[in-house]
């Protein structure tokens, strides 16, 4: 199995959280909204069914996972998941905590404005509390 | 176990092309994109971590196969898969169908401009591949 070799802009525009069984676990650099994203460790994937079966169950799993603690961690509206890649071929899954009134709201997120830098301890706090729950 | 309801404006912007072994396929009423929606059939579902889980393993399953069958029929540059809910709660998965220069590419296509009726020629031959796509 060849080392995987994660795409460079996925790289520029977010920040590895944890990694799971089958995904690096990162968030992006836009405090808009709270917006992760799952990268599955397998080179020259670009549809989630181009995953063996295995892995598409495993990524089934870690999305809803984090889906989950995303949902109780920031009580959001709704939480959006979304595997689009048409500008970044290799495959990821967005997920991302959506509330009333936010950025775009009941809009997409993606393509809209310009991000806005996160505030450091709330960054931090995020992370820390996303993290518990996926541990718990 | 009840009957299940399909939320009125699912009802009225799409219509049934198959029902698959948990969720209805439908057709949007929109010739800008070839655009599927799966509805998981059960009652009170907004997040797909709601379902149980071999509701959750086989909504994966049908995705799948319908993206494959999707891309297949089109020859798409990119499968766009996604669970927003943001307008309507009720649990369903958008599986489009996007090409380079298509409307607002590589934007996302939700809350883009105004549903364009399907020439019915058009969308009965779509039908008709995409239903052998999946049988095959």
């Amino acid at each position: 199995m060849s080392i995987f070799e994660l795409d460079e802009r996925l790289a520029r525009d977010s920040e590895l959280v944890a990694v799971l069984g089958l995904c690096q676990l990162r968030l992006l650099k836009d405090g808009r909204w709270p917006w992760l994203m799952l990268v599955p460790q397998r080179n020259g994937m670009t549809e989630i069914f181009d995953l063996q079966p295995l892995d598409q169950a495993l990524l089934t799993f870690e999305t809803n996972m984090v889906a989950s603690a995303l949902k109780k961690v920031t009580g959001a509206t709704k939480i959006n998941v979304a595997a689009l890649g048409n500008i970044v071929r290799q495959l990821h899954v967005h997920i991302v905590a959506r509330f009333e009134g936010d950025s775009n709201w009941p809009g997409p997120i993606w393509g809209f404005g310009q991000a806005a830098p996160y505030e450091q301890a709330t960054k931090q706090e995020f992370i820390t509390q996303l993290v518990e729950a996926l541990s718990s």
